[in-house]
Formats: C-alpha cells, structure tokens, sequence
C-alpha cells in the first residue's frame, strides 16, 4: 500500500544545449517547465495526510525561486552538464529530499518512501525523476 | 509485463479538518473531487481487457454516489478522522477491492495485481493510493 | 483587435442550492473552483501588456480569499440566492470591474474593454460570466 | 454563425523584460508557449472545413520556426520592445493574415472573418489577439 | 453581460473523406470527439442558472448517442457530405437549438442568447460552431 | 532511481469489437488515441539524457503512421483479436522495444529499464501497458 501526494508549480528560464543532437537546441532559448512533485509514504500520520500541501507547496517554490528567471547557462552549479528537463528533475528531486531530510517537509525523511518530480516541458514532452527514500 | 486501464468520475462533498496544520480548511469547506480508478494485470482477458471500461465506470459510479453531494462530516463511518484527499483515496479504493472480490469487476480480484486511486482536489494538488491485490 | 491575458486561481467551498431541479445538489456539498480570469483591452499599454500578470494575480488571490475555505450558506451576502456557478462568476467579476476601476491592477478601467470569469467545477462542467467595461 | 477551426503547437524562447513592474522577470529567462491559432468563417468550403487543418498546422509551425529556439533580445524586429506573451500573439497573428492574404492557407483571406492566436504561458497565465479580416 | 455554461461529453465515431486536400484521411479512420456544449444568455433564471447542467448533460448526451459507435459513411443524413469536425460542431449544435425550442433544456430558446458547440478530435485540433437564437 | 522522458502524439482509427460485454462498440466506430511513450533508465547519457526526445518522437511518429487513419478491422495483424486500448498499448510497445534494439532510439536496450506506453482514448477513460527491458 502506498499513498502520494503531488504538488504543482512551474518555473521559467533560459539554458543552451551542447552536442550535435540537441539541433536547434543549441542556441539560446527557454522554457517553461510546470513542476509537479510527488511525495510518497506507506502510512498517512495522525492528522491523516503524507505531507501538509500548503508545507509542501511553499517547500516547492522556494526550490524553484532560485532557479526561474534566470539564464541557467551562467548558473556555477550546472557549469559543463546540459540542464536538460531530466537533469532538471533531479536537480529539484535532490533538494526536496535535503528538504525533506532537514524537516523542512514536517515529516521525518525516514515516514516518505520516495520523491518524484516531473518536469513538463511542453503539451507533448516531459521527463521525471524517482528517488527512493 | 503489467497492463492497466483508467477511468475517471467526479464527486462533489464538503468537510471540514481538524488540525492547526490545515489553517483556514479547519472551517466548513468543500472539493469537486475529479476520480481517477487504475486497475493493473498481468494479462488480458479472453475479450483483450483489463476490465471492460463500461463496467468499471458503472462500479466506480456507483461508489462515488454514496460519497458526492454529502458533508462528510456528518457521516458515521468518518467520525473522528481527516478526510483529507489521501484518506479519501483510500476509502475509494478499499470499495473497489471489494467489489472486485466480489466479482462487481467481471474479473476475480485475483487476476486483478492492484487498484490504485486518484483524487485530483485542484490543478495544483492530487493524491493517491495504491493497493496490490 | 482585441488582445486578452488570462490568470487561474482556485477556491474551495461548501454551500446547497434551493429548488427541486437541482436533486442531490440540495444537500450541503462543496466544489473547488478553478477560476480563470480574462481581462481583454483594444491595445497594450507603454510595457507592452495589457495587465500586469502579478498584479492580476494578487488581486483576484485576494477577492478568492474572501469566498474559499467557507460555506456560502453562511455568507450574508448570499442569502436567498443559490450560489450557482453562474452565479459566482458574476461576483467574482464585478469584484474585479470594482478592482480595475479603483486602479488595482495598474490601469483606468476606461483601457480595458472587458472581463470574463469562467468557473470550472469539474472536468466535465464550467461556467462564465462576461461584462463590458 | 460562426465556424472556427484550431490547431496547436509550441515553440521555446529566451528573452528578458525592460520596466519595475516585471521584477525578476527583468532578467534573461525564456518560456515555452503552448500556441493555439483558431481561424474563424461564417461559412465552410466545399470540402467541409474552414481551413484544412494539415495545411493551417504547416503553416503556423513555419512561422513558430522562424521564433523558436532563439534569444528573442538579439532579433532586430524586437528591438525596444517587451516581447510579452500578448504583444508575441499579435505577431503571429499578423503572421497567420499575411499568410492567408498569400493564399498560404488555400483559402483567401476574403472568406476568413477572424484569427486569434493563444499563447499558453504556464498552467496558470496565457494571453490572446484576436483580429477581424 | 453574458452568463453561459459548458457541460462536455464524447462520442467515437468511424468515416472517410472525400478530396484529395485530406490526403490518408481518405482513408476509412475514425476518431474520438470530445463535445463540449456551451449556453449562453443574458440574465439568469429564477433559480440562478443559465440552464440545469444534469438536463443539458442529458440532452446532450442523447444527441451523441444517436451518431457515436457508428460509421458516418452509413448515415443516410451524411450522404455526399464530409463529416469533418466544423461541419459535425453545426449537426450538434443545431440539434441543440431544437432541444432549447422544443422546451427539452427547461428554458424558452428566447431566454438563450447562442449554443455553441466544440468538438476536440485530437490535443492539437479541435473545431467550434456558434449559432444565435 | 529512475529517469524517464515522454512524448505524446495521436493516431485516429477505426474498429469493431467481438464480444456481447462490448455493446455498442461492436459496431463499427473509431477513436482517437492520444498515445503517450514513456522510456526509464537508472542513469542519463553522455549529453543528460534518457532518449533524445526529437528522436523518441520521429520513432513514435513512425511507428504510429503505419496504424494512423486505417480500419484495423482490415489490418491482417489484428485478424481475431480485439483491438482494445490496452491491446494497442501493447502494440506499440513492444515495436518501440524492437526499435531501441535495433538501435533506433541512439542508446542500446540495455540501457533502458523499461518503456511504458499509454493510449487516452477519451477524457474519461485510457489504458497503459509496460515492458521491463
């Protein structure tokens, strides 16, 4: 038995892609990504929830507050990889599991099984991320 | 291999929750809840379904009209816990097990391998609850 | 030529409407609302827009948080009407001709030429409401 | 009477806002927009239609060719103005007119009363332009 | 001021087309519409509506029934005519504007402004048909 | 951990179903299938990624032209089975098994755990299928 709960939010920002197979990707441009992320457990707590949305949602976009409205080109952290929409989802996924460890989320990270974060790119692509807890 | 087939319904109640962590939906509210039914296996039947989907939509139906249009707080079989979306994922989903033992499905529960259960409660918010058979 | 800009929002609330056609939906029940709010002008002003999308989307967060998380039949201003989907969009509409014409959204409402609220209460039933400026 | 026909597409941008009022927006970012071009006639053609639905896809995604996967701050046509998700409508809107105008559309322009051009932002922000032919 | 209310339903439907312009749709194919059915009016009635949602729900899904899980190509009613999507929205919708005459939506057709119909056929194409009453 | 990428195009067919539990849909009809591929694997490539998504989607692209705007009741392939949603996910998956083996997809099977195929074939109903690789 498992239950999750998923909040949605997005964020907005520019990035360039290197390696031939990215095509047009590789100059300049942006996107848009809607952002949901999922919290797993195998037992609600005593107020009957996974997590508090409200908590989970403002956990959330803190996360993405440092990363829309900006060039992620000149962001140190991602200097030499592709911020691509699945490296993107692990990057968000990394830090609400530090989030979730630091009990940021109001649980202990040891009540969630898992997180996963979905990033959608546009109406006919989107990538995720699970990581087990 | 695991194939599975979706329906979806709707419902429409009010609640109220008990807890500080809710803030203000410990006041007297409401949620459309838009349903999601999964049902899993690791194989088609004679005719090439899961579950023929007018079926599962008529199960699904009928569950949700003994739960749509009432303030869940006034129901017995409620008393004392949250019916946060969570739980009510599982109240769902726990019905639907039965009725799939009972063969409500067309198939034994045993050919069914799990149900899992979506309330979306808002575009920004859903949960879950996944039960293997 | 009539450009347009758009901002969605969501309440949460409980409420019974009076009169047989209305069946079970005479009971104590809820419904989230997902609001979209539509603000069409003639011609952008000197940013390029025709509102702010932030500012937009604070005002109308804040007419919603003065109807979510309550049970409408409590709500003086409601009493002897049936708070219809219809219905609220009106209201919420006339709130936002009253914002725009206070100068909350950052132009003379005289620069708009409409707005138009539409209310989704399920993935299979909406509703607007839409008036002239 | 009105008939009206639709067709999506996207395209990805980078570009950045000059003004206060667009705060963090100010800086480089992009945005993938959801692009839906409706075509509107008080009449169908001989074959039934307004316009052929494979032929009106070509055509927008041609013109979302020419913007997408670019920096939109280094195109000249831009320069001194916000390329604001209204202001990007009416450009390819006056795009979708000059192509009906050259016949582009296999219909002319004369039996076309409308276009309006969508951009869908995020899941909680779009905008529109829509211009009488 | 206008009110109007959208209740969306679906039919699968099998046909061809006749022209060279529709190229493999020649071909018998089929497809699933996604019907939305829009009432609009300038005032609300007594009990606050534009029209009930489960009796429009119930017209509409009446008219479906007489045209889903069938092949077009037989329909006496379609002969040497293309059932493309816009031309299917004016079947529908004229439907409907029988319906509101005859009485079957609870409301004169002189209390309803305009029906308009929309059929989705895919998530990049949909149609729409808007007659006056 | 897992990685996944998705990508979403459409087919439109028609069919009959064999079987009393079917109704309606034994006559001739039609859908449209939303058809969403899903590829996982534990780890991102070289340039970030799970699968080039402009590769993943010509792949899927082609693998549904060869369905897309037929009667599947004349397909030889599908001669004594149904053609049920769950049945088609099946299809389509396995074919996108067949082309990451032979290399199509730019990685090899051995680095995808898994690929997942999903139909909608309303907005009420879809079915999925998935292969462990």
């Amino acid at each position: 038995m498992t239950y999750s709960v998923t909040v949605r939010d997005h964020m907005m920002i520019a990035h360039s892609f290197t390696g031939e197979v990215f095509g047009p990707a590789q100059r300049l441009h942006g996107a848009t990504y809607i952002v949901d992320a999922t919290f797993r457990a195998t037992a609600l707590d005593a107020d009957g929830v996974v997590v508090d949305i409200g908590r989970a949602s403002e956990v959330l976009g803190g996360i993405l507050s440092t990363l829309s409205y900006r060039n992620l080109d000149d962001e140190p952290e991602f200097s030499g990889v592709n911020t691509t929409t699945e490296r993107l989802c692990s990057v968000i996924a990394e830090r609400l599991v530090t989030a979730a460890r630091d009990g940021g989320l109001g649980r202990g990270a040891s009540q969630l099984s898992a997180i996963v974060v979905t990033l959608h790119e546009s109406h006919i692509a989107w990538a995720s991320f699970e990581v087990a807890l």
